[in-house]
């Protein structure tokens, strides 16, 4: 099945990928944590009519652990749909947009596009809506907006965010200074699946955070520019980096490289590491015989769900590590001279 | 020039090398610490009427201090040799066989040889020993034997000696036992270059330390049989190693093979280490791509002298990391399929 994750977007130096996500809810239905199993029914049944062919429908209840956490990983659902009953997915053929059915709210409508194409994902992510609300009665209050679970996303529901690799900004310590002037003008910055400045690989998701009070096109806006601010800054520290660096940078890229081609055991946050470091190799044009999206495919291929996956059965950590280090020699080696 | 560690040896797993040196002196002259610039000249003129066309003569006063820094990483030439004046070397053409003239004595004549080969080595330099004596008038003693500017070297002035690499026997911290183990029996294990149980890429050297009241024969003899159980211990803990890290051995050896041929920059000590473990991967038959006599060559190839001799000039130590990790790559690389 094709992903988002095949396909090289813009600026995809630095922005990994584009989400915009839309949460929307059936009026007169209550809200998943409370819904009955069979008022789940009828509205996932109602969501899966309106949504067009062109989705597969999955039952989450019934899926096993490991294509779930590996959904997971490939941000197409997210962490929640793990948890309890009456959980479902409308995915597209194409591996770019998504239904969430039963998550905090009724819908939860994703679109995911390889670097940075806010507008783009935006414009697929509003047709969506507009196709689901053709047959669908939306929970909406006119002074409100669209009615959430979540306070904080009442008004748009519109959560739309770029991951960005930001190796030069952790390197020159500055993310916190970022988490904090991003967090005044009404966004938030933090570690992929952490808190705070901690990450993995060096991947930060900048997101906005009010949906109330003001448009799907100025948050959009907002959010490029200031995406477009931090993609800026760490372009010119990462060719400070270098220019400061010139031997240990090389250096250390590439033996990165050497290590992720001839390590036997690799653990998920060695590899993560060592990704980033082969990633700003790349991007900064010192390694030029693997490419960008090779490495940004393998940071979700490493992940461990995936590798457990690949092998067909639920591996213990050390067998991962073993699983995921013959991976990406396999693939880092796919087209040697 | 051809050199000794162009070829491969006996028992290479772990002996890298076999060194034979005799002492000797010419009678009624003054020992070198002493002699006069006339009578060194005298002697040396001597020393060299007696080699026979086989040998190259060099001057050690007028050479560069890169190559005679070079021919002591070869083991060509002792350390002694870089110091003072009036020092001459006789070199066969082969690269085996070599007449220091002016060090603690007047003549060390040396036979060198890859792998274990001590009567191999012990039978060449007792002819060029003969060959010289049919010449030269040699300070001997009946009691005493061969009379030596130092005491230790009295008697046979023969100095025997294996180059081990032992790495398990290090990680299984037993060299200090074995150093104690050997004294007794009247011989000396210690690092190269180094002292005590501190070595240089795991690699130790094995000595007689007795020259007087033993002939030339029992002391060969002598260490070929500890030098043989040290053999045997080594093979078998590097097989229980290997039992006991089944992942871990392998993932450490080819890690260290993945920097030595993606690393930028490599100190001389971080390619000692890297090398060895190599070196061991390759004999454990973990690692098949790379040859153990590429790596013995490596070994003394990437020392500083080397370095900076295939560079032709004295270069600073962040130019031989680079130039080291230039080198390795190379020559890593060559003969890639």
């Amino acid at each position: 099945m094709p992903t988002w994750f095949d396909k090289k977007g813009s600026d995809s130096d630095i922005v990994v990928s584009t989400r915009i996500r839309l949460a929307r809810n059936i009026s007169d239905v209550p809200f998943p944590s409370r819904w009955s199993e069979e008022q789940a029914k009828i509205v996932t049944e109602k969501i899966r009519a309106a949504a067009s062919d062109d989705f597969e429908f999955l039952n989450l209840d019934n899926a096993p652990e490991l294509n779930k956490n590996s959904l997971v990983e490939e941000h197409i659902i997210s962490p929640e749909m793990l948890k309890g009953k009456n959980k479902a997915l409308l995915l597209s053929k194409e591996g770019d947009k998504s239904i969430m059915i039963g998550e905090e709210d009724h819908i939860r409508l994703q679109v995911i596009s390889a670097g940075f194409d806010i507008e783009g994902a935006y414009k697929k992510a509003d047709a969506l809506d507009d196709m689901l609300s053709d047959s669908l009665d939306y929970a909406f209050d006119s002074q409100f907006g669209y009615l959430t679970q979540c306070p904080t996303n009442v008004g748009t529901g519109l959560r739309a965010s770029v991951m960005l690799h930001l190796p030069a900004l952790r390197m020159a310590k500055r993310i916190n200074l970022i988490v904090g002037e991003v967090g005044k003008l009404g966004l938030t910055i933090r570690g992929l699946y952490g808190e705070g400045s901690s990450s993995k690989g060096d991947l930060y998701q900048l997101s906005n955070q009010i949906t109330l009070g003001i448009s799907e096109e100025q948050t959009c806006e907002k959010l490029k520019n200031i995406a477009m601010q931090i993609i800026k800054t760490e372009r010119e520290l990462r060719k400070k980096l270098l220019e400061n660096n010139p031997d240990e940078l090389p250096d250390s890229v590439y033996r990165a490289l050497g290590t992720l081609k001839y390590a036997r055991m690799l653990s998920s946050s060695e590899c993560e590491d060592l990704l980033s470091k082969v990633k700003l190799g790349i991007n900064l044009g010192i390694i030029k015989e693997v490419s960008d999206e090779k490495i940004t495919q393998l940071m979700i291929k490493s992940e461990p769900a995936h590798i457990s996956l690949a092998e067909g059965r639920v591996l213990s950590a050390k067998e991962r590590d073993r699983v995921r280090a013959d991976m990406i020699r396999k693939v880092l080696d796919e087209g040697r001279d």
